[in-house]
């Protein structure tokens, strides 16, 4: 922080356990990722190399070596997970994990349709190996899944080894904890959350208006995902209080009350 | 210029009074800055630290010297000044700017309620320390300001110092001088230009369509605002009839008489 | 290809006569260049310097000297060819192709109303001079084309000497092939494709939704333009099957079927 002001939140520190910042690189180079890091290393937690984005990146094992080395882990994006899977081709991906030395993994299903014990199988098999991302939600916008169901499923694969459980959102913010437009399912969010702790969850929510929702809810320190690489400084602002959207919500009553500002 | 073509209308030059492109900053890195200047340093004369993402941003200094050694003024947004004042630190703000080396403030208040008087008293004190952009307008949607009353703040805070007013738009370009669908406010625009010199205004303009507006209704130089480093190339084409939009506006009359051409 | 996958479709491979990916670059950096094609060069058949970005562009021979020692080729928007033509300056344009030792050059008529001999003309004189890409439909929105009429025009182009037609878009892709709601006009793509061979039509698509559609109806090797630089890794992933948009469609019966998914 660069300058000295009052009433701005608290935010936990690397490595964070929560408060954390998932951002999505789809097809970054080298040097576009060291720009990104020179000017917001300290606000990344963790990046996911979008779906399948790493099938068809030059220089992979390069990339990933810049990110390690500024202690950051990486992890395929789940359609990479699904790509494998519905070709039979499970025992690859793991062996693949192991070659690039990640040490997370995604598992998800949706772009398929996965029986969910079988899905928690796999889950137990690679959190015998890395740390699992567990994503629910689909990417198919007609599939709606009702909130008991997303309760249930977030429940067993936490249960089955899962690190943390990613509520479903794309790149573009328009399925799963969205609807098309973008807006945010409320019920479902408040729902889920009167069962499954909040610092299990990762919230994928890549717009603005959303990330506004989330940090209002849940505060500075919500686990957030799916951030592009130029919307990390300005996540953090809002985050902190700092930005049009989230100005008041973190001053104290009697400076509210002064500039006749509502949370 | 790379080559040589008739029926193009004449921009200023830099230092510029009037034809100012305002560039919004909102966490660009070293290298960043480097390759934006290198494409299009010609066309930048003003940048702005967007809101408050000064305070989040490493190597903020030296991010200001890269600006200064290419001969471009900086700013810090104005809700970090409205951050520092709701907090009573106005005289850490003031501080700050000369700590950080700046020759421009902005004054806005986007976020508060402050009253008239209030927001020139800190124009007054600033604009004897550096020059001072004052910005008017609400970033919040649902606050419209009847045309009447943005002529009669623009006035008294040029008259209090300022040496531009700023129309606001956010980021986005979907509050203040527009509609939240993006559709410029046309009545209160033309109603503003009755009664404040265009060239005192800094006119916000993110979107496309709003900045072919303006350029249609002002002209080659007219001042625009929040540009994202990218579209700062495709707005120079736009000023110049360059581009399929204002491909006609500045052709003579033979010219688009011959190739049934509407203005 | 760094992972070996089952039932991913083959690429063309460079130089491809199909399967081509035609990228907009509207101002980058020689730097911005250097990093697009460190990540995505194997992905980039050609590039086109938006519109009449070029003449407000710094460095434009060393700009294209960089794509020429990649060798991908290079060619100006459209919009500068008319931006000579109106102002009676073929001529010099010709030259200029020249003079930055070009071998594509586009003709267009997006914002002008050009008699289609003199367009042809245009194509057939170019032609002796470089490989020329022909582009059919209007930059305004509210100009309909109806389908016999683009059939028409991509014909008479082809034959006057264009080694492509692309079908118009702009790089907002709301015009032409599209509804002003980014929508593809689906009998009109569908009614050329009844005359005009697919492998010499490039398709101006810069919506993820639009080449979904296209990959989906044509294939991976689909002709597909204006694609945005961050968008090319994407979109080869489309092509591929490997992004939930396009998952299920290049996997075989027995895949699908067993795991209940629909083409």
């Amino acid at each position: 922080m660069n300058f000295k002001l009052s009433q701005v939140p608290e935010r936990t520190s690397k490595p964070r356990q929560f408060g954390l910042t998932m951002v999505m690189d789809k097809g970054l180079s080298i040097r576009q990722i060291e720009d990104m890091l020179d000017i917001s290393a300290p606000h990344i937690d963790i990046v996911k190399l979008g779906w399948a984005t790493s099938f068809v990146t030059p220089n992979l094992k390069d990339k990933i070596a810049v990110y390690k080395s500024a202690g950051i882990p990486v992890y395929f994006g789940g359609t990479l997970f699904e790509a494998f899977v519905v070709r039979n081709q499970f025992e690859d991906y793991r062996r693949l994990i192991d070659e690039y030395g990640l040490e997370y993994a995604e598992v998800s299903d949706g772009s398929v349709d996965m029986p969910e014990e079988i899905k928690c199988d796999f889950i137990k098999v690679l959190a015998e190996q890395v740390k699992v991302l567990s994503e629910v939600g689909s990417k198919d916008e007609t599939k709606i899944i009702p909130p008991y169901k997303w309760i249930q499923l977030m429940k067993a694969e936490l249960e089955a080894g899962a690190w943390k459980v990613i509520g479903e959102a794309r790149e573009s913010g328009n399925v799963g904890l969205f609807r098309s437009s973008g807006e945010v399912r409320q019920g479902l969010v408040e729902e889920i959350l009167t069962q499954v702790p909040n610092k299990d969850i990762i919230w994928e929510a890549p717009q603005k208006a959303q990330q506004v929702w989330f940090v209002k809810l849940l505060g500075a320190n919500v686990n957030l995902g799916n951030i592009a690489p130029n919307e990390i400084i300005p996540l953090e602002t809002i985050r902190l209080g700092l930005r049009g959207d989230t100005f008041a919500h973190f001053l104290n009553d009697k400076t509210r009350k002064r500039w006749k500002l509502t949370k």
